[in-house]
């Protein structure tokens, strides 16, 4: 009988992944992961920028490097966070980490006790709230509307809560909910957290994946005291096999997270950071995140349209700009988790929404992907979905 | 002021690595390193492997994949194991990591509340200590000898201790020492374990870098209880960029080790898996290793002849059989770390022995590595050391 670490109470498998090894059947029509479309990956190119790395420096690209990564692809990031995000920094604020998945980790190591407490939307990204938990943090939810974190509730807690070690947001896209903060509530959000200086973990993967709308400027990008730990990744641009993501922070925090990483992995990967370094030396990005756009843009139109059409007017959900996730609300006596095994009988797939609450509840939603369907799956996928739910109307 | 969680005043920066940021200058001739030659990194075969899996399996390889690892890959782990280590076992056993760093942070995660007890031998890798400090346990050091830990020593521990979690051992070209146990102590070993069962973590780096003497069965080969949690590697027999590693343990700790592994990172990089896998495919990577045991026997040969011609009379130490360090010890008036910098003075580096003792003391003992040297650094290096370390005898 092995005695486990306390903190292995609070660990349990992901419902996401669980779920997903059940759909890996080729008969079941997946709206479950968070894939995007493998058939848009830019493998020639890749192999194209491997080629040139492996061929003009091979030894060092099998070699150990240093713990904040390779240099000129941190540069690469800042270039690009400049140009897209309106971020201003330099290479001394990245750390590259492997996915940002392993950021949100880090952050919660970083600044978490047992108790310690994490404000979130409601919902929130489930990966993250699994992250944070190897931690032992309590959750304080924030309720949210079609525009996301309701700020005057945010406030409320602010006021009347001891321990709060950080805020967790993604502002753009959400997952699950896809919704966007507007630039008021941004705004808004970032007076508050200057007033009461709580650190902000903005996660923010999905951010250039907007279809529809114009773009919103970063909460990083409106960050006087440095108080906001942004997280960004190349799994939704590019490719997430590589597992290649960065935390762009303060020196304060930037110089802790490294010490983290020197003691947890020592580094990331060198070719999978000398490869896609590589990449955007000899190709550009912009270029092939365009070409993702109206793929996703029509992807989500037709979902959107399917929905309208075949799901009962009970249902409510959420209309995207952009990301990769719609998010539906049931009436409140389905049990999400229960109707999957009937959508699975009927080889359709979805992620029950209650592991999106830290705190539980909420049973009746459901996040639905809709980057990684052809058009034929999404229209069959939606029907059935419908068909099950409507079986479940009282 | 950012109030961090109180893990962060147990983690400190690694001694090697700002040593090594130290060194890069190239007239450093620097014996600091843990790096492998990589003047014999298969690049060739690597960029072959990497093509085949590019042009066969691009979307596969550039996708999200499962967090355990891609099966092919941990099949070929089995299969090594069962021919080089004689353990048998399969892939439902077998996690994949980031290096065996992320092994080492893993064990500690599962298993460690703060204060708990974690058995080392003295002195012992310096990466353990700081993957470990971040799980806030207490240490417990057993003596070691030419053979490594002394069992005597343990079991007294052991029947002492309370809140004992796991006991860390390198049996094979241990870092820092360069020491191997013997058979019968490898026996007596299994034996205390078993009688007190205890978790054990066997890290098992060196163990194919043999170039002398005859190969000894590992711990986790003789482990009826499945006590012994065994971490291997690709680092030091193909290249540690990659940062590939793996876990094989009993199913309970797999399955913990796996959900820990979900929310830490998702999973290891998928094309990093995909392509050694192709390498394993098509090249005999036994046939690879042989290549570079001549190499490091000469440079360690090489290294043992001048600091017998060199060092004064005073310093002891290790003859190793492979791996890539040797250990020396100082008269103990000496403190290593003062004497680090003379040394840098005359562009030569070591890692001082202090920081592979988790419990402080043993100033007077210095890290030596062979494996990335070059003759003429090597014979240059060791005079120039020698003459520091005769500035600073009584």
């Amino acid at each position: 009988m092995v005695n486990f670490a306390e903190r292995m109470d609070n660990v349990k498998a992901s419902e996401i992944r669980e779920l997903l090894a059940l759909t890996a059947r080729p008969e079941v029509i997946s709206f479950a992961g968070g894939l995007p479309a493998p058939e848009l990956f830019p493998v020639d190119k890749m192999l194209a920028a491997t080629e040139a790395v492996l061929k003009e420096n091979g030894p060092q690209a099998l070699q150990y490097g240093p713990t904040d990564g390779y240099t000129p692809l941190r540069q690469h990031i800042v270039n690009r966070m400049k140009a897209r995000n309106k971020i201003e920094t330099d290479v001394s604020h990245i750390l590259m980490t492997a996915g940002s998945q392993q950021g949100l980790d880090y952050v919660a190591r970083l600044l978490c006790d047992p108790g310690d407490v994490v404000i979130m939307e409601s919902p929130s990204y489930l990966g993250a709230i699994n992250a944070f938990n190897l931690s032992q943090p309590k959750y304080v939810e924030i309720p949210t509307d079609e525009n996301g974190m309701i700020m005057e509730e945010l406030e409320k807690v602010l006021a009347t809560t001891d321990r709060v070690k950080f805020i967790y947001v993604i502002p753009d896209f959400q997952n699950p909910s896809g919704r966007t903060w507007p630039l008021e509530r941004r705004k808004k959000f970032m007076e508050i957290v200057n007033k009461y200086e709580i650190p902000v973990v903005e996660d923010n993967p999905y951010g250039e994946l907007r279809f529809a709308g114009e773009f919103l400027p970063s909460l990083k990008s409106m960050d006087p005291k440095e108080l906001v730990i942004y997280l960004g990744t190349f799994s939704k641009i590019l490719a997430p096999g590589y597992r290649l993501g960065w935390i762009c922070a303060s020196h304060e925090f930037i110089e802790k997270f490294n010490l983290i990483a020197q003691a947890a992995v020592l580094q990331t990967a060198t070719p999978s950071m000398m490869i896609i370094s590589k990449f955007l030396d000899m190709f550009d990005l912009d270029e092939h995140v365009a070409t993702l756009l109206p793929v996703y843009k029509h992807r989500c139109d037709l979902m959107m349209d399917c929905i309208k059409e075949y799901f009962p007017a009970e249902v409510k959900y959420t209309i995207p700009d952009g990301g990769l996730f719609t998010w539906a609300e049931l009436p409140d006596y389905i049990d999400t988790k229960i109707m999957a095994s009937q959508a699975l009988a009927q080889n359709v797939a979805y992620v029950p929404g209650a592991g999106f609450f830290p705190n539980g509840g909420n049973h009746h939603c459901m996040r639905l992907n809709y980057s990684c369907s052809t058009d034929d799956r999404i229209v069959e996928g939606i029907k059935r979905l419908a068909d099950v739910i409507k079986a479940n109307l009282k």
